[in-house]
């Protein structure tokens, strides 16, 4: 992973603007001088032997060998029976822990202005099963499928990023009041785990009390714990307070240290390649990353320079409410990082 | 249902603070003259022969005659295998449709001033299906159920609520993109009736999207309809939106004119019998009731002096920023009502 002092990340520009953010993200590192070396890999993802879809043998390589991707937007496939790439790269890489920080953005006015929360998603399970049935006609079972492996692996992570990441409580999110078996197991590992964390505060809410309380008064909450399903809900639920998936970081990990970092926005197709796109949620998920590699001080600085360049309001996007290029946006947040040396 | 006049509703008050917003409700309907005849029933489940859980006869036999019931909030069974009373009154009564209109109070602040939706959930099936095994140690399935007849069937009740409301749209919320076979088939449906209400419009979005439009900008949504969890979930969150529980109404809607509407906060036992709850959200709901009952004039009555108490801001309860006695909002909701003649 190391060439002369520097560590290698897989990077997947993805579709639409994909390729813009990419590089507004590749420049940002260069002013940094952030020590990454990327190996640039395409995803779209082929046929295997036996009809099997897969990643692209290349792409699989090139992360086997650096652990860390670097991922933009990819384009919802239209084949039938073609799986969303997004779910095909959680599953190649067993990539269990999908860890979304929400975090409201200074100068970025939404009806909320103090969030400081984290969700954590199960990524391998639960009602992404895939498992479906017609029993009779007119008749389906979709199968959410909860094991204590898994629910005892992301409790763990979760209890484990709150301390290491300063957080003082956990919040297991179910409906064991519904599901008593599969949320029950599902919430009795998040209390096991709990009780190896004392030094974490632990609770435990009923989803749709969450999602009724994140909306009243979000501030009470801070790292959040739940199944599959429920974790797609809340961390959109959550990206909407702070403004939405062009700010929201994103995060995907596995085991020894394998991680692919994404921004989870669409592929804009209507203003790709007019240098008009937001590079923030992908900025800020590569800032994640840095973090995830122990590159604490060249994160701390790209953060520092984004936030600012927002905050300030010359340089801004027009989702953003200015009427910058995503280039001057770039140039900007460069001009800030180098200021700092 | 008639006796001089008079339309029976089956009053279920309920318990912790479920009598004296009861009462509350009885006072205003008689200070409005609404030509009701209450039957006040207790719902405590018993063990009927095979050691299933039942309502008790008496109250079912009320339902069963009148048709329609009123009902407050219920204490939550800690009996082992007790089920939830609302699941099991669901049940019972094969109330299929659970309606929330949730729609901004003017003088109630909360970060949104414009919403004005309706959530409109399946009410029997999806993940509410209570089958789930233990298929190996560890290792547990929860079962999701859509079938054909229950998804039609929900679709349209919305189309026809959307018209007979003057609503322009109607929303399927879905994550067809995950639950490819279930939630497929409830969209398919969706599509289908959509095709025989020209009038109104139809969109479909995902779940995760819904929740991220609907916190950034809760206006564009009008009509929403959904599997079970979905509503569920969505509900609370649009609950939240205009001021939480205590405030929104809900109607339980099934075949043949049968319904319950109920508030649906929780017992407050820490207040109960102070003379301090608020009774807005079964006042709401048996608003809802006599629209439901073709008693427009009455509704509309009630439904004006309860919001301009609110507006006025004089006789407010704690929990909407006041200082008044449930008894004393009452009163002068059963004043502007008198006024009115
Ligand atoms: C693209 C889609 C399959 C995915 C999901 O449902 O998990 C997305 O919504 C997400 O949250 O990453
Ligand atoms: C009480 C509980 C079983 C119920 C549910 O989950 O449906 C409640 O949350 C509701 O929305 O009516």
């Amino acid at each position: 992973n190391f060439t002369r002092g520097l560590q290698t990340v897989t990077l997947i520009p993805g579709d639409g603007i994909g390729p813009e953010i990419s590089s507004a993200v590749v420049k940002i590192f260069e002013a940094a001088k952030a020590p990454i070396q990327w190996e640039e890999k395409n995803v779209t993802a082929i046929k295997g032997p036996g009809g099997k879809w897969m990643i692209p043998p290349e792409a699989k390589e090139s992360m086997d060998k650096s652990k860390i991707g670097l991922k933009g937007p990819l384009k919802t496939p239209i084949a039938a029976g073609h799986p969303s790439m997004n779910l095909l790269l959680r599953k190649t890489f067993d990539l269990y822990a999908n860890v979304r920080p929400c975090v409201s953005i200074e100068g970025y006015k939404t009806p909320y202005t103090d969030v400081d929360l984290v969700t954590i998603r199960e990524n391998t399970e639960g009602e992404y099963s895939g498992i479906e049935h017609v029993i009779v006609d007119g008749v389906v079972q979709s199968i959410k499928l909860i094991t204590e492996d898994a629910s005892r692996r992301i409790a763990e992570y979760a209890f484990e990023y709150a301390r290491n990441n300063q957080r003082s409580s956990v919040t297991a999110v179910h409906k064991a009041n519904i599901m008593r078996m599969s949320d029950g197991l599902f919430l009795r590992k998040c209390r096991e785990v709990a009780e190896n964390f004392k030094d974490i505060k632990f609770t435990e809410m009923y989803l749709d009390t969450v999602c009724l309380n994140m909306v009243q008064d979000p501030s009470q909450f801070d790292v959040l714990v739940m199944p599959n399903l429920y974790g797609d809900i809340l961390s959109d639920l959550c990206a909407g307070l702070i403004g939405g998936l062009g700010v929201t970081p994103s995060g995907n990990i596995g085991a020894n240290g394998v991680a692919i970092f994404e921004s989870v926005h669409g592929t804009a197709p209507d203003i790709a390649g007019k240098d008009l796109a937001n590079p923030t949620a992908l900025l800020l998920s590569a800032v994640m990353m840095l973090r995830h590699m122990g590159l604490h001080g060249h994160a701390q600085k790209i953060e520092t320079a984004c936030f600012d360049t927002i905050r300030d309001k010359k340089f801004l996007t027009k989702d953003l409410g200015g009427n910058s290029k995503c280039s001057e946006f770039t140039g900007e947040i460069c001009r800030r990082v180098q200021d700092m040396d």
